[in-house]
C-alpha cells in the first residue's frame, strides 16, 4: 500500500534520472489535465499558479488545491521556470506562443494529444522553439473538468515527449523531469510518429466506438437489455466529450484519414461479400477479416507494458453482496497468489455475478483446488 | 456465497415458474455451449447423453462430467424427452431435422446464435415444427470447446426463446423450463426480431472490433506499448474464433448488412469531412458523430439489466502485490458498502495500478473519508 502524499517534496525518480528539479510552474488551463498536473506538483511542494479563460475553472482549480489562482490573488508569477499549456487543443498554439513571448526565459510545454499541427503552427508564428517541447501525457479519462482531476492521474502512465530539431537540450530535460516527477513513464519520439501512433491506438478506436454506438440510437430498450459485455466494452469510450474530440480529430486528420481509408476498404469488401453470402470465396473473405482482427489484437501489449502475456483465467460465481468479492480476493491473497487481472461479469436481471480472475498459469490448479475445497463455486 | 453444486436435484425457479421438469436430455455437439448445458443438467441430476461428430470432443465431454458418451457406452437413449442441438451453426438445420425424425415424440431445440435462417431451413426440409423451438443462450465466451465449459455459464444470463407459429405450447414450456433450470433469464421474441437484435448488439460490435484490430497488424510494438484501456476494451472481442464467426455473420447477413450500410454512410461522411477539415460545417459534422455515439452508448442498460444507472466512482492507488486489491475490497465490505463495479487500470511499465471502484452515489463521501483516514490513497 502506498503512503498518503507526504507534505513537502519527496523526489526519488527525478533525481535518479539526473533531471533538473522543477521549482515554479504556471499552468494555463485548469481542466482535467491542468488541474491534475497542479495537484501532482503541489503534492511535491512545487510553487504552482493557475490561469484559465474561465474564472470558475480557475477558482475551482485553486479550491481543489491545484495551484494559486492568478485572478484570486491579483498577481502573476514574474518568470516561472516552466509554463504548462493544458488548454483545449484549438487554442494551444496561440497560448504557447503567447507564453513564450510573455516570459522570455521560460520553458513552455503543452499537453495536447496531437503534436504535429501545434509544432507547425508555432513555426509559422515564428515562436522561439528552443524553449518549447510538446508533450502528451496519455492519461485521459471519460470525465473532464477540474473536479475530475487527481494528482496521481499520471502514475505509471506513458508520457510522450516530442522534441523537435529546435528544442534546446535543457528544455527537453526540464519537461522530462516534470513527467518523471509526476510518476509517468517517459517515451520520446518525433511529433509525426506520435501523431501516427495516436491516430491508430487512440483516435481510430474512438471513431469506431462512436460509429458503433451511434447505430444504437433507435434500438428499443428491451432489445438493448440483451446486451453483453462485448457491446459494453466496445462502446465504453463512445461516451467521450464531443467538444474535445472534434478538436483532436480535426487536428490529427492527416494521420487518421489513411487509417479510415483502410477501414473503409475492409468494410466495402465485407459488405460486398455479405450481400452475396453464397458466392465462391465469400466465407473465406469473412473469415479473413476476423483472422486479421485476431492478429492485430494479439499484438497489443498486456499489463505492465510487456509483450502480451497469457495469464490463466478461472471464473468464480459470486453473490452481489457487500464483501463477497473482497472475501474472494482476500482468500486468493492469503494463498500468496497475485491477482493479475479481474473482470466482473455484469448480470442482467439477477443479483449474481461472475468474477473472472487472471493468475500466473502455474498457480491456476492450486488456486482452483483451494477455492473448491473452501466452498467457492469455481465455474471451469 | 453460493454452496458448491449439491448432488441430486434441487429445483427452485423451474418449479416456481410452473415449467415441466426436464428428465432426460441428449446433447448433440459437445462444444462450449453443449458441454456447459450438460454440466448444468448433471448438477441437477438430469440423465444426460452426449453425441458429437468428433469422438474426442464426445470423450472429453464425458470426462468433464457433461454427460454420458454414446460412443463410449455403445448405447443411445431410446427416446429422450429433449434433444439440444449445440452444433456449429452451419450444420444445425440438418441435425435438428435428423433429431426430429430419429425421435418422433421428442422436443428439439438448438442454441445457435442466429435463428431465422434455421427456422426457414427446417420449414424447407418439411420438419415437424410443433416439436421444435429455437433458443439462444447469450452466454458465449472468447474461448471455445468443451474444456472451457462450465455448468454455471448461463447463470443470470439472457436466454432468448423464439417460438414460431408452429411451435406447440408444450414444446415452448419444456425448453423454457430448461433455460430456467440452468439459471438463465428467459426472453421471448420472434426469430426475426432476435436476429435484428443480435445483429446490432453482438454481430456489429464483433465486426467493428475486428475492423479496428486488423489495422494494428503492422503497427510497431513500441508504438502499441502506448496503448491504453480504450484500445484494449474496443478490441477485446477481436480475439474471437474466425471459424465460428464466419458462420454467424454469413447466417445473419440479411440483418447485419443494413447496419453495415449505416456505418459506411457515417464513415463516408466522416472521411469526406476530415479530408477538408477547414470546410464550413466540417467541425459540426465530426462533433455530431461523437454526439450520436454518446446518445447510443447512453441507451445501453447497466448492471442488473436495469436502465443505465449512474454510480459514483472513486479511484484508489494500489500496489500490484498479492492481496492489495483484496485488502481494499475487504475494507469496503466491512463498512457495509456494496461494490457495484470494479475496474483495474493496467499500468504499462510499472507495478502500480489504479482501482476504480463504483458505489451507490450516496455512499461515496463516507467511503472516501473512511479510506483516506485509513491510509489509502484515494485519487479524486
Amino acid at each position: 500500500m502506498t503512503d498518503p502524499a507526504v507534505p513537502g517534496r519527496s523526489r526519488g525518480p527525478a533525481s535518479d534520472a539526473g533531471s533538473p528539479e522543477v521549482a515554479s510552474v504556471l499552468i494555463v488551463g485548469a481542466g482535467l489535465l491542468g488541474a491534475s498536473i497542479g495537484l501532482g506538483l503541489r503534492n511535491l511542494g512545487v510553487e504552482t499558479w493557475l490561469r484559465d479563460a474561465s474564472p470558475t475553472a480557475e477558482a475551482v482549480g485553486e479550491d481543489i488545491g491545484a495551484g494559486l489562482s492568478e485572478r484570486a490573488w491579483g498577481a502573476r508569477m514574474a518568470e516561472p521556470q516552466l509554463v504548462v499549456v493544458a488548454s483545449p487543443p484549438d487554442v494551444t498554439v496561440e497560448l504557447v506562443a503567447a507564453a513564450l513571448t510573455e516570459f522570455p526565459h521560460t520553458v513552455v510545454t503543452d499537453v495536447a494529444s496531437v503534436k504535429g499541427s501545434i509544432l507547425r503552427g508555432l513555426e509559422e508564428a515564428g515562436a522561439d522553439l528552443s524553449r518549447y517541447v510538446g508533450s502528451h501525457p496519455m492519461a485521459g479519462r471519460e470525465k473532464s473538468g477540474p473536479v475530475a482531476a487527481r494528482g496521481e492521474l499520471f502514475t505509471s502512465m506513458p508520457w510522450v515527449l516530442c522534441s523537435s530539431e529546435h528544442t534546446a537540450p535543457s528544455t527537453r530535460r526540464l519537461v522530462k523531469g516534470l513527467a518523471i516527477e509526476l510518476g509517468a513513464t517517459v517515451t520520446e519520439m518525433p511529433a509525426e510518429e506520435h501523431d501516427d501512433t495516436v491516430a491508430l491506438i487512440s483516435h481510430l478506436p474512438q471513431v469506431m466506438s462512436s460509429l458503433l454506438a451511434s447505430r444504437l440510437q433507435d434500438t428499443p430498450l428491451h432489445r438493448l437489455s440483451l446486451a453483453g459485455q462485448g457491446l459494453r466494452d466496445t462502446t465504453r469510450i463512445a461516451a467521450s466529450d464531443p467538444g474535445l474530440w472534434v478538436q483532436i480529430l480535426t487536428a490529427n486528420a492527416g494521420a487518421i484519414v489513411p487509417a479510415l481509408h483502410g477501414v473503409r476498404e475492409d468494410l466495402e469488401r465485407l459488405i460486398e461479400t455479405m450481400e452475396a453470402p453464397t458466392a465462391p470465396g465469400s466465407r473465406l473473405d469473412v473469415a479473413q477479416l476476423i483472422a486479421e482482427g485476431n492478429a492485430g489484437q494479439a499484438r497489443i501489449p498486456g499489463k505492465h507494458g510487456g509483450a502480451p502475456k497469457a495469464f490463466a483465467q478461472l471464473t468464480v460465481l459470486v453473490d452481489d453482496r457487500p464483501g463477497t468479492i473482497a472475501h474472494l480476493l482476500t482468500f486468493i491473497g492469503e494463498i500468496g497468489i497475485n491477482l493479475e487481472d479481474l473482470r466482473l461479469d455484469h448480470s442482467p436481471g439477477q443479483p449474481v455475478g461472475l468474477a473472472e480472475v487472471s493468475v500466473e498459469p502455474n498457480r491456476r490448479d492450486e488456486l482452483v483446488e483451494a477455492l473448491t475445497t473452501n466452498g467457492w463455486k469455481v465455474v471451469q
